[in-house]
């Protein structure tokens, strides 16, 4: 995410220099919100946006609660009131602030979230700069550490969902292009020969639970597009009356275009004859060379009924991403969310983490320009309501 | 409210110094709102609560839009989005955001709100000490300034709202005695005489339209309590299982308390045998002598049943208050809100103050000590849903 | 309701000949079902409606439950099980199918339930004709008949409403005219003196305890039309637009009709250029002259604004009443529906009656050509929410 | 289902006989409903069950509107308002009554849909005795039939859920089977080899559009139980407070617990101590060796990870079935119902049959012993969404 300047290095080699890459991770969510007013620390427009102080408090309770209190003696917790506040949905540690209420708390004010934030890093800093960790401690805290990287990219979802959704349209930045770019390529196809692939993570990085039970998956032929389909192509779709034909849709995707109203893409709109869209740099007029973001899974689904194809499955982007650019916007997958064989779940509260989400969700693939560095790789299994607009989420075809 | 150390003199003939009126009315506003932090002005936490940066836009709005734009020559108005994003209800006055999305809008900030108030101000002040008032717009300006009264109060029920479902629970302010005092009388009842009276204002003072149409009211012999009832006396019928024995219960008040899981007075809870609730003043263990405060009409009702007694009607209020103290809190009668004989509503926007408002609603009289002084009479007709707690309402019984 | 052709003389002495007055009530009952087919008896296409099975057990169940079983020796009830399905809303009387859940129950089966109407009819025939009745078994016995006659137009607007929403209109009685009729007079006005009037029920006969309470009211100068609404001029507000012009609606009102879409009365709809409606004669034109029927307080109140004057209240209808005709529609007037001073409910389960529903609804007074005869007088109070469009309600004009 | 004593060799070659056919899938149908009242035919208690008359209106509509109207020469449609009526999800085939409408509907009579039926009958008898079928009408016919034999369970689900739902608790019949059986093993696991495996329709009989595009499958060692879990070790995960710890539920599934108060499989509670159901035959106590029958998906999941075991994946669960006994419940995968590579659907209507339903169901395999002989196969593709029970369906584990 260039336009906000920050360290390109951000890929350490993990468990090498964990204090560094502590505080550069910590740093950066800091510096996703430098544009935003206290005001705008607060609002819950729906219920799957959190207000960006929430985001800031609730990872910061992370690593208070899975590093610091199991492992740090002595550690006394810096609000006995954060855990009820700031605990998104982890049922083992206990009672919670209902999601749908936090937009709800004013306080602590974000000054006072600053506060918790600079506490809990000097905490964690003298910890990591005098222990011994345990390698236990160090997965933990790297997991922290990825699930920030999770949140940053949330932060920015949420926080484009709160000016996109304001009729003002606030800037957050006028240089920044993260939802707003064309592809690099000429268009053209990748072949997959039919055969057994492996697929799962491999290696010895970062990785979570569900990419885990590395396995074998039969493959058949297939083609997946080197390019995402762009705005253009997308708004033929619209002008052919694409949310008026039914027949494109799955029935469920129908349904909800019908209840919901939705007739374009999360921000966009045509107004005056002209398709225009919020991004982060503000409103502008849509170019149609751009690459196409924030569709639901069953836009995605529709539109690729109306071309005659299909979008990949999740296996299928995992073998042929080796063979075309990636991480621009999250690729809908045809894949339902569920088990690889042998998986298993942690044990506790870290085992809440992404089994119990296993049921009607779909994969999405790759990483958005809003993805953190060091956050993407080919096996890393994105999931989400099939609804669901507001995720940097574009379309990717097969045949 | 004297805790907040505002002038005493509020009350002003009106039209001789409206200059100063307006000045005192709209600094006051911006008074209740010193203890917040800014994070305050943003949260609606129920559609009933609008942001106080709402409220304070809102009242703004009021008078731009209806004094300084059809009265002064040559006005720019301060922002063509305002419009917009602050007209309340008016269908007349065009398009507006809707009631439930107040809480999203995290800009303007409150310093441009502040902005646009000093703007707003700054131009009316000028109107004012030059311009020759017609009885029209001096009219609309004591309207405008009314409006802002009743907005005073309800930025104190929103801002308790916000801060009472804060689970930290914020102090307002440790001193302020708004929602925590006692009756200052010995208890006993006051009789009215059977016969006919006149009901409505009369006078020359300030007025809402729905006071109008003076008339005839045949009362039947009755007796008022001197006292309001305390939180004492309403512990004692929820320990007697109040809220549990359908036989006091209006049919929808039962639906109301089970479908809600109401079963006690908004900010009031029993903790480890202690009854406490939250006051602006912090949460505090109850005096069962201060008056009972936040309870539905539903609750009121269903306490009368309860006491073998019954809540007064409006008109019987209205005769009998010449006889004890009254202005503590708002005192719910059995009075549904309709019109009296001849009431006409004014035409275009301002037509829209109280009449469309005039079913299925309960009539409430007196005041509370978060009414502005200067705005209470005993002519005036409040009005709210019989299921709402947050205002500061309280019950005063009759046989 | 003479296309029944039932006994015109049903209006008896009340308390002097019981068993022939019961033997009558009960028969006519049966007889509005006598069109049905068995199918009809089950639906329950709105909560609000009832499956006609359901009247034909609950008012029998009424007469087994608070006649026989308390004064009836050795009364065998006839199925323990029918108290559970056919109690109405009396929490007195224990645990009921919630009211939604009454279109569920395909069994017992309308033979099962004419079956226990027998039972109860024969029980109850020996019951009067051997025992010594007691004047309170006589009030419960007399309460009962009117419970039923109320249910027999209840099971009118039900029938009505299941045949008026099948796609297919199917006629419930080709020559009846309860719904389509004509003013019998030229229109004109009925002045009512200023003064204090006695209002509530008086004299002996039967009556409800929401009619007693009589006392004295204060009325100014008022006219009430002699002529109903006629869908005619009704038909003139719609083409007029008037459920598009917020400005003549109530706040609520206008709510009301964006969110359920209704445009026009219950029944009516415009199809190819022409206005017809389902009467229970089956789909026809409408005749301008005939007597409007099936709108809510909502459309009455609206319709009253836009002819530039307003709707009786229940006082001034009940004075007026002895100067025109009525008993075609039930009327709407502009009074919340509430207690008469000196109002007192019954002790137990009969007490539930009709206090218990006195907030939010709006007092409809007179009859209508479904109502049982010997059932209404100008002092009866029907109440309904000022939503519903299903009664057979009407519009009387004051000024 | 022999207890409703239908000719068990209802499994004709297809193609070959089908006019022998026609008249055995269609009488069955009527043999289903011999045990229902009138009253039985209309109810429609929750949105996804059907009234009894529908599923037999709707049948006969099918092969009118897909077979007669465009084979038969100068074929008369029965009632024009019957597409209308009796329509259930085909866009293609114009407006329809909404599905929650169903039960409102009282009319046609269910002795006029039989018309309706023997109307068709008799047509398409005609029909099939003189016409040279072409591939494609022999195709649709036989998609009819097939169509039917769903909507035979579809109606022994409908019926249980009517007759389960009634405080009365009707019997079905009592000497009926269908959900109350025993295993028929002892208990084993199967095991299967890791490796390629051929999956979906092969062969040249009857089969959905979704068994279709063959294709292969990598499966990993894995065995699945010879016998379908019990009542009574599903009494012991409930007793051992299975629904009260979220550590086995998907997070969907917690909240669905909570939201509908669901506490053990439809139809069963635990009454003074003891666990008992409804069957078909009436309230009885539960035997704990009987299959467990009527959970969710949830319920299914949650259950395996008490056990510490999974659910199969539908590719599991197809290869290994050639070495269990089934037929008995319908069993829930860990598949979620997606396209199969190569999956096309068809054109027009009769593509709206499987195709859009292709989000967030799950697969269940097998069948019931409410499923038609000749109705279900291994390749067969069931799916409902994860929250229904009403279904006849179980668990089968895997390891």
């Amino acid at each position: 995410m260039a336009n906000l300047e920050l360290e390109p290095n951000l890929v350490l080699p993990i468990h090498e220099n964990l204090g560094k890459f502590f505080h550069r991770v910590r740093k950066r969510t800091v510096d996703i919100c430098r544009p935003l007013q206290k005001e705008d620390f607060v609002a819950q427009p729906v219920v799957d946006v959190s207000p960006p102080k929430w985001h800031l408090a609730h990872t910061t309770w992370f690593f208070e609660t899975f590093v610091l209190l199991p492992n740090r003696a002595n550690y006394r917790v810096y609000d006995q009131d954060f855990g009820y506040l700031f605990n998104s949905y982890y049922n083992h540690v206990g009672e919670r602030v209902l999601r749908h209420e936090r937009g709800k708390l004013t306080r602590p004010t974000i000054d006072e979230v600053m506060a918790y934030r600079a506490y809990v890093d000097e905490a964690l800093a003298e910890f990591l700069a005098n222990a011994e960790l345990t390698s236990q401690v160090q997965e933990v805290l790297t997991l922290g550490l990825h699930h920030e990287m999770q949140h940053q990219e949330l932060l920015m979802t949420d926080i484009k969902y709160i000016f996109g959704h304001n009729p003002i349209h606030p800037v957050y930045d006028a240089n920044c292009l993260v939802d707003n770019f064309k592809n690099s390529h000429s268009p053209g196809w990748v072949s997959i020969d039919e055969g057994v692939y492996d697929i799962g993570f491999s290696g010895d990085g970062f990785h979570f639970d569900n990419e885990l039970g590395r396995h074998k998956q039969y493959i058949h032929q297939v083609q997946l597009a080197t390019n995402l389909v762009t705005w253009g192509e997308y708004i033929e779709f619209i002008e052919d009356g694409g949310y008026e034909k039914f027949e494109f849709w799955l029935d469920e995707g129908w349904a909800w275009i019908k209840d919901s109203g939705v007739n374009a893409p999360m921000y966009a709109q045509k107004k005056n004859g002209v398709w225009g869209r919020y991004t982060l740099a503000g409103w502008q007029a849509i170019d149609p060379e751009s690459v196409l973001v924030h569709v639901s899974y069953y836009e995605a689904e529709a539109f690729a009924n109306w071309k005659g194809l299909r979008l990949p499955t999740e296996f299928e982007w995992e073998v042929a991403s080796e063979h075309f650019d990636w991480g621009f916007v999250w690729e809908w997958t045809q894949s339902a969310y569920s088990a690889y064989p042998g998986f298993k779940k942690a044990k506790g509260a870290l085992g809440e983490y992404n089994g119990k989400f296993m049921v009607n969700q779909m994969v999405l693939r790759g990483g958005s320009k809003a993805t953190s560095l060091g956050h993407s790789r080919k096996s890393y299994r994105n999931f989400f309501h099939p609804h669901l607009q507001w995720q940097f989420a574009g379309i990717r075809l097969a045949k």
